[in-house]
């Protein structure tokens, strides 16, 4: 067994779902894993990771207008607003999704299913500079 | 330390909660495993991952009507809807819940909680069949 | 390779987020662990598990008030109240936010970004003892 470790950066602009997949991939063949785990792992708290569908875009729209509506900016209620009315809305999105997934590697690729795609969900309206870690237990 | 794997199929009949640490459990046997970890990974969009209470069928009956209730279906700005209403709250249900879990195993068993168990959450109203990964990796 | 175990104990007084960063790092420096990952697992379905803001205690108390809001208490439909208004919306806020987490260890710390902390979430009104297990894979 073999440890391997790199990270991603993502630029994000602005709020939405940015595929990763194919960052991670490269590192994946690059590592020569055939089979292990794949551990990933946001270090922030206004961006997120989630596994969705891939394949229609318009499911993606759909979840970004989702998260917009199941919570709400600009609430009375908001004490952490300092940086802006998407401060505070950025941590509860990121708590409802994921800081850390783990994904099985096998034949040498990430073992998703047919339509998952990994993605960073940006909570911010401004660009930033994402950070994803990622850890893989290389078993072959 | 070695590294097992397997996966399990769940044959749902509609949205759910269908209990699956019983399928579990038996792998652990098989590989006699009696310390390490067990993650799980579902290879879908539409359905998840969810640890709760195993005890009172009520509690599991509350969070069906509660995630019905948190991502309603039919709304108007709804565009991902080609398999049905269900299809785009099926997804936005599933970002909310997990795709992968990381269970302690001691002592031969998953070291879930007197009250815990583990579910898969089927987001469509359909039959669908589910396919759960899992990978063990045995300390002793 | 060194597999590590233990588990942290956390006395919560109702409702709220509760760091507990500082109770894993002791156990990270007594392991000597420079490099690896560290898995965490709580053994309950009524607290749970988030990375979020460390740095400004606002967001924290906007955090605990949005749960409030996006689960209220007292639906009509709800039927597991055997324990209380507060027992089924602490089992529907747990599966929102975690029950297990992977945070990689790097120069014998857990990775966190600048502004992350972990948290554990009590779902409860009333004081409970909360375990979290605590497993690590060394590295080195």
């Amino acid at each position: 067994m073999e440890w391997l470790k790199d990270s991603i950066v993502i630029e994000t602009r602005g709020k939405g779902l940015y595929p990763i997949t194919n960052q991670i991939s490269p590192l994946l063949e690059s590592w020569q894993i055939m089979e292990g785990i794949c551990h990933l792992f946001i270090q922030h708290t206004s961006a997120s990771l989630v596994i969705s569908e891939s394949y229609d875009p318009s499911a993606r729209q759909d979840l970004e207008v989702f998260m917009e509506r199941l919570v709400p900016e600009n609430e009375s209620w908001h004490r952490h607003t300092i940086e802006g009315a998407d401060d505070s809305p950025s941590h509860m999105r990121s708590i409802l999704t994921a800081s850390s997934l783990s994904i099985p590697v096998d034949e040498g690729k990430l073992s998703l299913g047919t339509w998952q795609g990994v993605y960073l969900f940006e909570h911010r309206n401004h660009s930033h500079r994402r950070k994803v870690l990622i850890r893989c237990l290389k078993i072959s």
